[in-house]
């Protein structure tokens, strides 16, 4: 027991503060970014019914910490932000309202066991719901670059995809409702061997077959769409096409081209996303920093049929590419006599006013004392 | 079912933009006055090891949430933060280091049901490590009204007690264990009544018995020293009003005074603090908004045994207050046509970057139109 208590529980950890600084920052500079777009903070509860979180098509039930109140409820710790936001916006906002929310919250989820995962790790997020156009779109997906860039990493893609791609291509496959839900579990574990073998199980033509086998050269720079248009016959897919090019031209227009690439194997799981698809990549993280789109439906969940964009940074893995580089700035200690305190008190507080962080001592200070490891500057006051 | 995922769970809640851009806004400014006294933020998990919130003589149990965690060990959520921080400093740090460390994290407590409070509300807080001194009590004081002041409050009153005064006129009072714990229960429930009942059934002369009776009188200002002080005899609590004294004046000489008062009636849960103990009151708030003190034995039950005093400040409290005042700014909308979208962009950008929120939208607007609830300005982007 005495052991125990000197630990955290698997999975969460101390930020110590190096990193809890970093974190800060990261926070509010995010946070600035997404004032600066007209998005307002909420804030919900930590844990909520569990009701709220599930058959949401993203957190598995059993990834989520569970746990029964007084009354007999069964609360979860919140997996995931989007369903929240979507019961806040439905209940207590005007529906013929556009609303632009962001939050900045610690997410809990059970079963992440693989290398450098936090089972606690805080998401920096947007939705903006009740807008269904290309522009509401566009602005999300501006606003996660901006986002991006205002900590300070340049070297990032967006890449952008849609559902209705992968969608139609499943319609022309003409496979069974068992085939269509493993091709689209191989889809997002990027097992695309498997993919393509489930693919040849199915009823579709050959032409489809071999473009299913080569989703992973749907991933790329603007040429991945031109290769793919006109080598089959699909309007959802085709629809999907167009909007991702015009999307691209938009952005292109507004200066962004060169941090948007495409990836049109993604569909995402079902029944969450009903269009745009975005993630956000950087060197040295193997997996996305960011995870966005679009899912008109979620809000209906809650009584209120609205559509919906969104993102959410994650800041944990964002923190672990610039913590080794990431420099605190240094204290200023001032020493005095306990005669001289009042006078050291007042001298620290014009150095802060000026934005120094100041610890006052009492203290004999010699010139051989060791100099604490976050000190910038040492001021000694001596009796007058 | 439907109508329950509607809802947040009982005592916790969510907080719209107004309420949430105010609770930033205090957490940035109460930050900003830490770091300027060099606290460093850390961050500990939501949820730990049930025995590191055991046995602390703060938090009673049946008031925590617990949960079970996959391989069987019984988790808490965060009811009270110091415990947290003893763990860190005790496994985290040097010995011989002084610590000054921050935090600004949620607190969870079940149990709590009485109006207008909170099962999840949010601290900010200060811990500082390692010094046992008056100077180290004076800073944590003084932090605490430059943090009050940073939120905007100006009419408050810290006011200050020693343990010890308490502890020797209990000794005094020559009463069983039973009695004493009894006593120091309706201490900290302010029933007087039942202190000066229980009293009247310990050992202790009278003297000291009408003492434990004029306890409501042990509060106010520098006066209520001066009346105690010679009415009885014991070394304790002689210290404690010395202590007290000495403490004030320093205070006082360096322009804190008008914020202090006296309460000698506080003696804390047993086992807690070890000394000073103070509590920040403003008018319209019927509880303490901060509550401090010193507690030296806490890290020894992490196994290193090191002084320490702090404080923590109550977010949700002083939000309450603050609320009905206060004022978000506004947006500027710009409204454009598709074809000066990247002019409406480049514009909105200039003005971001002026600190502005700017919402761009693709829009046909007329005068008619209903002006946006947050709008302070609406830019309309004609053809050229």
């Amino acid at each position: 027991m005495f052991i125990k208590k000197l630990h955290t529980p698997e999975g969460v950890k101390d930020y110590l503060p190096k990193e809890a600084a970093l974190r800060i920052e990261i926070e509010t500079k995010v946070a600035k970014v997404f004032k600066a777009f007209g998005y307002e903070s909420i804030k919900t509860p930590t844990f909520e019914y569990e009701e709220v979180y599930e058959n949401k098509g993203s957190i598995s039930e059993k990834n989520m910490y569970k746990f029964v109140d007084a009354d007999g409820s069964v609360l979860a710790l919140r997996p995931d932000m989007t369903p929240a936001i979507a019961r806040v916006a439905a209940t207590s906002f005007d529906s013929d309202q556009t609303l632009r929310l962001c939050y900045f919250e610690d997410m809990f989820r059970s079963n992440i066991n693989y290398r450098g995962k936090q089972r606690e790790f805080t998401q920096a997020g947007v939705e903006l719901i009740g807008e269904k156009s290309i522009y509401a779109d566009a602005e999300v997906i501006i606003l996660a670059i901006e986002s991006v860039l205002a900590t300070g990493i340049e070297d990032f893609k967006i890449e952008i995809g849609h559902s209705w791609f992968q969608e139609g291509l499943l319609e022309e496959l003409k496979c069974s409702k068992d085939i269509k839900e493993k091709i689209i579990k191989a889809i997002n574990n990027k097992d695309y061997v498997r993919v393509s073998e489930l693919s040849f199980l199915s009823q579709g033509g050959e032409k489809i077959k071999n473009i299913m086998k080569r989703l992973p050269f749907l991933i790329g720079g603007k040429e991945v769409i031109k290769n793919i248009e006109g080598t089959f016959k699909n309007e959802k897919s085709e629809a999907a096409l167009t909007y991702l090019k015009e999307l691209y031209s938009l952005l292109e227009n507004m200066g962004y081209g060169k941090y948007i690439s495409f990836d049109l194997s993604v569909i995402g799981t079902m029944d969450y996303y009903t269009g745009l698809i975005f993630r956000g990549y950087t060197p040295g993280i193997g997996f996305s920093i960011i995870d966005g789109g679009r899912y008109d439906h979620l809000l209906s969940d809650f009584g209120t049929d609205l559509p919906a964009v969104g993102f959410a940074f994650k800041v944990n893995d964002i923190m672990s590419v610039m913590v080794d580089s990431y420099k605190e700035e240094g204290c200023i200690y001032v020493y005095a006599k306990k005669e001289n305190l009042v006078k050291a008190y007042k001298y620290a507080a014009k150095l802060r006013k000026e934005g120094e962080k100041v610890i006052v001592s009492v203290k004999e200070a010699s010139e051989d004392d060791k100099k604490p490891k976050n000190a910038k500057e040492i001021v000694i006051f001596r009796e007058e």
